[in-house]
């Protein structure tokens, strides 16, 4: 019984810990491709080019929009966020899983396109707990947490467009969930090739 | 975030060691009503009424069929099983999860009434190691060995009425792929009460 390569995307509203949750879910998991995106965001302390992001200027993300090379893209507090195309496209055909960990706007832009992906709704456990979040990494100014927080309450409406919905109270926690969903998607009648 | 109850179908060939997956699976799983069957088979050693089974007798059997008492029931190589109805809706409307453990027969008449369950295949990874696991636990006759292994050939067939396929290569990996399942189909939006 073989099986076709499923797209993972795990997403949510700015600040929930997407980046945490993927970090923690490689280490207990190395059978899936990781896509990395590319940015005009500058790195932040820490980021590493080509593992976190590939960082690029503004000027080279328009030419590969323009040729047509992000399988989606966005603006997202005035940078802009791309997914590389070929990556994804030669992993899924040669039967491998992709993870995919972008904002919210890329994923209903990937659902569009590959509707029969698993889409993961990372959520907070309340907009409390995200603005406690956000203040915490110090990452952000005050008013881009504020710009952050009311984005957010539009951003969980959209959470129907997803097939799961894991609520990142605890980082091991919400591995665990999204470990499971990986392994219980590969058991899916839909993505087994049978016969 | 509440959740609807959700109705878990293990089922397969006769043989397959649907009931080894269920009692491994219990031993690391506690938060899931376990629906005990009705059966005028005759106990196999070590077997407890109440436990494995409700042991019957055939006409104390066909008297809750007349009354409507089982979510459905089937005649299996010559003996009757059923599944009592009022457990499982109870619990369901409690928000509690029910897990069955039944043959295809009775999966595909409960699927048919509530095919919004969850329902999983357990697999042989051959008709051959099918074969020698029905001759290995001893419990069966040779002419009854040929009978559900000529069965099992058809029943294969009915797979594609489930929603996911697990191969029971060995009971561990059965039981963390199952176990992966039930945690990934509470976190899925159409279990869930959003709002």
């Amino acid at each position: 019984m073989t099986r076709k390569g499923i797209l993972f995307v795990i997403s949510g509203p700015s600040g929930v810990g997407k980046g945490t949750v993927r970090e923690a879910l490689l280490k207990v998991r190395d059978d899936i491709e990781v896509s990395v995106s590319a940015t005009t965001r500058p790195p932040r302390p820490g980021e590493i080019d080509g593992v976190d992001y590939f960082f690029i200027d503004r000027e080279t993300f328009m030419k590969r929009v323009k040729e047509n090379q992000f399988l989606e893209w966005a603006n997202v507090y005035s940078n802009y966020y791309g997914t590389p195309r070929e990556f994804v496209l030669n992993h899924l055909k040669n039967g491998r899983d992709v993870l995919l960990e972008i904002d919210i706007q890329g994923a209903l832009q990937v659902k569009q396109k590959m509707p029969e992906g698993v889409f993961i709704f990372l959520s907070p456990p309340s907009i409390e707990d995200l603005a406690k979040r956000l203040c915490q990494r110090g990452k952000d100014s005050q008013e881009s947490i504020e710009e952050r927080l009311a984005a957010c309450t539009q951003e969980m409406e959209q959470m129907i467009y997803y097939d799961y919905v894991v609520v990142n109270d605890q980082v091991e926690n919400a591995v665990t969930k999204v470990n499971a969903i990986i392994t219980a998607e590969r058991c899916r009648i839909k993505n087994l090739e049978l016969g």
